[in-house]
């Protein structure tokens, strides 16, 4: 079977995640070193992306805000861990205008130099907490609930496309609470939040739970993440939720009179997903034929393909086309109206099949004058696009039957994406007694070990940083004790004391 | 009459506009400089501009996309008029990553220095154009039609909340055009998309005119803006939108085969709209009382207010608030759902009656005890605030008759806003005959003298300078000959010589 892609995921995983970006149209560099440019289908799906999430953040009691892309360093020297965590990837703006070089060109005018360097945000605590310290001053102003969407920049040595770039585009939420037990209810609830978006919106199999001491987020107390399978077998952090406990409180000053009258610190809450969750769809959605988008977060559900001829017949073709994309429109489908593309682009009726194939719409109806004629549509499922004799799956049926069916199409798509997902991930997450069936089956060679998981004791300090290496040895990592989990019942695969826990290994991205 | 605000627009135009944004908790400054945080009610206001304007921009074919941050400063020497309008305010980003400064501080660290200085963008044609010569090739791929949703930066001396803050968010469209005609009918296309936009959506009557030549875009052929007049009669330019002919295409190199197999310059386009129209917003429908936001950009149109009592009672008044809201949400004004809140914050019924009345929230219904009993609300409309007699009029009505007619009054306030305005904009547009008229006019001690309309032969060049001098004397801006006008019929003001179109003369912001 000959493939739309140039390069299969078998035989190049990393080249296929590359053509799948490059064939679907999603972004491409841009010049700008570690900086890339969404093109549309791309920037559709992260549009998809933060519709649907957005309104789950709303729905669960937070407002949006903006918050300054710039921040002061001094704001950063406040907080140790945090600082230490961030500071080696910073970009820091040091002028603020530009003079000719003498040589034809520009350079930053020395007489513009800015009294204090402004970082450019790698993430907003710190901004945001000087916020809440504003705005916090009796128990009655909290809980402080808020999140942006914006765009951060962590300074990365070797970027990849949606995975790590020098930019990227996120939201981040957060919060401010009057006790540590309702911000870590908070951290949990959208945690939750972000499992079931991702399973629901992006038909995404995740593991939810909290991340290893030594995995945290700089400054957290907790961090908690949603972690993806990809087709490699290698772990995707598709998403985080810290708590910060008084951390950050106590950099920001962020203090409020209890009921009783007294001063107290805040607790605060911080948590995020970004387009590194586009990378993640492509990595467990995409075929080798290009992309395959859920349809939820598809911006074109249905795409509706006429093949002209440059003939007068075309008229008619068209008018029979719109007719069935206003019908289609007119539909609900997973909650929604049904978003159905006309596509009369100039470009041959093969050439826009393929490319929507590769973009991976999850529906592509051809219509001809034939089908025309008999009143029917071509129409071919992106799940399912060939028979079993490896001919494109392209299934003639009256035009009637498939605007009926359309929405209920779509919702199967969408749990069939889910549903192969999840089956690839249970099927590849196995349980290793001890280290040595840790080491055998991670053993070179392994094309796509998948995950272990392993019970452990939970050490911290020297005696994690012991296991952090062994592990690296094997290019492991723990991703993260799952929280719906068995109790642990045997001994820890490092230490050999009892186990307290459960947790799962493996490479990541 | 008492008023909610500390300061009213008569006794204190400037005072009072900050006043709005603190009292209406729409934006706060930061701590860093010239950038605001923008608060959830304004970001609210925001988002509803953005979704609006987002499903007109995309219902006249453009797609969005997003570009980079950083544009490195050779990206910005091939365009000179361009570098020489920005080059002054410019933030730029000279090291990637900060080290200790050896006094408990950080500092860049000079051994990650970046080669190339990235400048943040204060626009993005230059990055935009850049992508677009790799996009066309040939008559085929045009037109490009992208916009994007970005924030940007342009390093001001003077800032002033929403009107000129050193970071801002906007929309920039960018399109290119086989032909400078089909290049000039979309630059005139987004014009009327924003002048409708600004009528209908924030109830701002506009002017929409090409600006004179000194008032261009930097490296722009023409630039067109929509103006609207604000309560102490300065203008706002509110939205632009600039034909760039080859300049930018020239510079960039986007060039196209065209059918006859010649290689072509592309023409281009750009245009934008900022978080300034918020300012116009606060500037048009503002009172003494705070805010009035247009229903069809209020992030809550009616606010539910049950006068709670710490008292068993409460509930019964809840669940009454709860059915009333649960009615509005399931109605539809102005061609969407109804956004009802019901505001159960822990403070005095008073409070937060005149905070939602500072906000501007359209329309706050009350209800107490005896209104339940009654099965009635009290409706307070924040378009007429006051009977006759200066008391609050707040009408009593059955619950069933508001809920009927809710939709109908979002309606009527949404109209009433934009006569308001409408009426007092057209009374304060005066013509004159000559130059000692427009000197007249706008005397020293005049408080609120408006625009001027008056007919020009159109200078260029050194003659324009002095037309521009001129003014300056008196502080007024050409702001720009309106689209829609009656032929000229009379002499230059400035030169005398025969006139060839009105333009308007104002202070503006």
């Amino acid at each position: 079977m000959k493939h739309a892609l140039p390069v299969t995921r078998d035989a190049d995983f990393a080249a296929w995640y590359q053509s799948v970006i490059t064939e679907a149209d999603l972004a491409e560099e841009s010049g700008v070193r570690g900086c890339m440019v969404i093109r549309p289908w791309g920037y559709g799906i992260w549009e998809r992306i933060q519709r649907l999430l957005d309104d789950r953040i709303k729905a669960t009691g937070h407002e949006n805000c903006y918050f300054p892309l710039f921040i002061p360093l001094s704001y950063f020297e406040k907080e140790a861990e945090h600082v230490e965590g961030f500071a080696k990837e910073m970009a820091v703006v040091t002028h603020h205008r530009l003079i000719p070089d003498g040589h034809g060109g520009l350079k930053p005018d020395p007489a513009a130099k800015l009294e204090e360097p402004l970082v450019v945000r790698p993430t907003s605590e710190t901004v945001i907490g000087t916020a809440f310290a504003r705005w916090v001053q009796s128990w009655r102003d909290l809980p402080v609930l808020i999140n942006q969407w914006a765009n951060v920049v962590r300074w990365e040595m070797r970027t990849r496309m949606f995975l790590r770039t020098s930019e990227f585009l996120w939201q981040e939420g957060h919060t401010a609470h009057a006790t540590a037990d309702e911000a870590r209810e908070e951290t949990r609830k959208m945690l939750e939040v972000y499992r079931d978006f991702a399973e629901t919106c992006l038909a995404l199999p995740v593991v939810a739970g909290e991340k290893p001491e030594n995995e945290r987020f700089p400054g957290a107390v907790a961090t908690y993440s949603i972690e993806a399978m990809m087709q490699d077998g290698k772990a995707l952090q598709a998403g985080t939720s810290h708590f910060l406990g008084t951390n950050f409180a106590h950099a920001q000053n962020i203090r409020f009179q209890n009921a009783s009258g007294e001063l107290e610190l805040a607790n605060t809450t911080s948590w995020g997903v970004s387009t590194r969750m586009i990378g993640g769809v492509i990595m467990v959605h995409g075929d080798d034929d290009g992309l395959r988008v859920p349809p939820r977060i598809a911006p074109w559900q249905i795409v509706i393909v006429p093949m002209l001829r440059d003939q007068p017949e075309d008229e008619a073709l068209i008018a029979y086309a719109k007719d069935i994309q206003s019908n289609l429109a007119g539909l609900t489908a997973l909650g929604e109206p049904v978003r159905a593309l006309l596509d009369l682009k100039p470009a041959k009726a093969a050439t826009k099949r393929w490319g929507w194939v590769k973009k991976g719409a999850p529906i592509v109806i051809e219509i001809g004058g034939r089908d025309m004629a008999g009143g029917n549509v071509s129409v071919i499922r992106r799940d399912r696009l060939y028979r079993e004799d490896g001919k494109l799956d392209a299934a003639v049926m009256p035009r009637g039957d498939f605007e009926a069916d359309a929405p209920s199409l779509l919702a199967a798509i969408q749990q069939a994406l889910h549903e192969q997902a999840t089956a690839r991930m249970q099927a590849a997450i196995v349980p290793a007694a001890d280290f040595a069936a840790v080491e055998a089956h991670f053993a070179e060679g392994q094309k796509n070990p998948g995950w272990v998981e392993v019970q452990w004791s939970r050490p911290t300090g020297a005696a994690l940083d012991q296991v952090v290496e062994r592990l690296k040895a094997l290019k492991l990592t723990i991703r993260n004790a799952p929280g719906d989990q068995a109790p642990a019942d045997g001994a820890c695969v490092f230490t050999g004391a009892p186990a307290v826990e459960r947790v799962l290994l493996a490479r990541a991205y």
